[in-house]
């Protein structure tokens, strides 16, 4: 009845040996727009930052020689020669037994090597100001390149830009740079039953797609971008037009394979008839999630997903995740958050297998949560899951688990 | 000079303390668009899931009663009267000795109760089906609400939509709900030294506005909107004028206070006098971070940070966030990664300061990055922060520690 699982591999094989070459383009992308993004080349530091001699405190710019010895009992006296203002080149220098007022971030004026913080120094008359503690050079300032020198690596290739990436790219005046495109994420649904999700009355035996809905939730989390493509009949010359038309248009296929065994062979089919070099493996050892296709058309990536929409949900978060991440030239995914919590009760599991199991926390204790994987409420009803590795049989009552936290 | 930290809170105070107690309004959101989105009430289910008896398996719907004493050595004989097709009411009835094929999520036919698996049973003659196994009554099949009963809340309040949640919604037809808006984020950056990042060449003392590209990335993680509003010089009134616009625009405005001590005063007294209950802190018990001004003016509140970016980025992560958060309905913000890591070195603090210490991860060990507060680079080579809490007078070389990652 049935070819599937002829070529079935663990997890860890697949994410390991299921790597298309393939990385999406190289595009400019501006700075507002450049949050996630994984640039495709080292950013270069254009010069130096801050660029020039700065104070980090408000206080008076010296000669640090002139402090030397002062207390608070026998303070040094220093003229005050002028004030540095804020954004401005200061058109004062500073000469022996001589001060000039800076303010926090000002540009440190030519012949001071210091600035002395005001909250150790006195103004008791105009024009002279008391130090009370000796500063050494260097002190209370940053200098031109302690920051970032020029030429140096200022934002690494391959790692998708931070909030505060966007901040040092800004500071270094680089307002766009190249990084990979999206991945386009073709999704598409298969079944008889299966009908859109706004239609409003059902047919007896009909169900709305809850997993292309769903999918293209999880591919935005990826930095990936949905590409919807609609619901597509049990007849298999319909499958392959619809796969044909969603390779041409994207950088990862994604097929729900709707219920039915045929179906998993008909997408099997039109992967291997379309491209090479075809299918990498028909059935994943992974519970919940074993009949899973993945597959290779000329360099697209092609993921058959298993019907029911907890299992097709919990694949794509464990393989296909990972998958658009390296599409857009991200090879190690951002972490996830996790916790560890004592199983509330054994957890079965057989060897060779990765289990996928839902919890519920509760202050420390994790319970795990059951149920046919045709339901989505064990799905929502989760605040995470816990995995149980290949060589286990399973895990005990008050173990602890690590478990992945739903965001 | 100065009356800053006459009013300084701890961070838990001002977490706790600092409550505004604006919402963002209401929108009616599509579920294409509604990833991340807070519903404003509950979503109750407009029907039962899956909305009829379902099979959960490829085999032969049955009257479980025939089955019983069923085995390999004395198999049972049922006829097949028909076969049920995906997505339609079937037009067969399971009477006593029958049976009807079944595709997996198939509608279960009158007068069957469960679903023999096609592994258990042999189509040994056209017409007649051997039957291997026994069979409870409901085995195979998931009743029509057993994923959801109608009435019920299908996705909660006040919790941002995981995908998951889009595919629940998609599943019984709700494919648009009320959440709050995003809230709109002001960021107003100040100070004379300070340029847009598209400045090409600086002027001797000029820097690149770092904290706004930052904060805004930091806005969008959190949900909101942000709302750049551009550059205030040092001046009073520019400032006062440039508060107001950004308070009657947004529900939330952050201002980064430039690096004198003078706009930190201008900010709160402009605060002050444009709407109650003004100031709730004038200082915090952060480190880096301690010039943090809390405001509210008529409802809207107002973050005031300090002018060094990496100050003005942890305060906003610690305290902004959260913030943003809650004025979108969500009380507990989505968890961050962490990690548990081996501190290489000891971490110096002061009782009744939290402090913010940026590490970098080697193996299991967590190297503390110290440097200047002026230092963006400190925060882009960083993996990730740990945090001294306020009773403690720092953590020794060798402790474990808890770090937050960046993703």
């Amino acid at each position: 009845m049935s070819r599937e699982f002829f070529a079935t591999r663990t997890v860890t094989e697949a994410l390991a040996g299921f790597s298309p070459a393939l990385r999406t383009p190289t595009q400019t992308v501006a700075l507002a727009e450049a949050l996630g993004r994984v640039p495709t080349c080292d950013v270069i530091a254009p010069g130096p930052l801050p660029g020039f001699a700065r104070s980090t405190v408000d206080g008076y710019a010296v000669r640090a020689a002139d402090t030397y010895g002062a207390s608070e009992g026998l303070p040094c006296y220093l003229d005050v020669v002028g004030a540095v203002r804020m954004g401005r080149q200061p058109d004062v220098t500073v000469t022996a037994g001589a001060a000039v007022e800076m303010p926090t971030g000002g540009v440190l004026p030519a012949g001071a090597d210091a600035v002395v913080m005001v909250e150790y120094t006195n103004e008791t008359m105009p024009g002279t100001v008391e130090v009370l503690r000796p500063i050494a050079p260097g002190g209370g300032v940053v200098h031109a390149d302690d920051d970032v020198t020029a030429g140096t690596v200022l934002i690494p290739a391959g790692r998708p830009l931070r909030a505060v990436d966007l901040g040092m790219l800004a500071a270094a005046g680089v307002t766009k740079l190249l990084a990979h495109a999206r991945p386009r994420v073709a999704i598409l649904s298969t079944g008889d039953e299966v009908v859109p999700p706004a239609t409003a009355t059902l047919r007896p035996g009909q169900v709305r797609d809850a997993i292309a809905p769903a999918l293209a939730g999880l591919v935005v989390e990826a930095g990936g971008w949905p590409v919807p493509c609609g619901i597509v009949p049990d007849d298999p010359a319909a499958l392959r037009c619809a796969l044909q038309l969603a390779l041409a248009q994207s950088d990862l296929v994604v097929v729900s394979a709707g219920s039915s065994v045929g179906t998993r062979d008909a997408t099997a089919d039109a992967v291997a008839s379309l491209g090479k070099p075809g299918i990498f493996c028909h059935g994943l050892a992974i519970k919940p999630g074993k009949p899973t296709l993945l597959a290779e058309c000329d360099g697209v990536p092609v993921i058959g997903l298993p019907g029911n929409p907890l299992s097709a949900l919990v694949v794509f978060r464990l393989v296909g995740v990972p998958l658009v991440w390296r599409l857009a030239g991200c090879a190690t995914p951002p972490p996830e958050p996790s916790v560890i919590a004592s199983l509330t009760r054994d957890v079965p599991s057989e060897a060779g297998r990765r289990d996928v199991v839902q919890v519920q926390l509760d202050g420390g204790q994790a319970e795990p949560l059951f149920g046919a994987s045709a339901l989505l409420s064990v799905l929502t009803r989760a605040d995470g899951y816990l995995v149980v590795a290949e060589p286990a049989t399973g895990l005990d009552a008050g173990a602890d688990v690590s478990v992945t936290l739903y965001r």
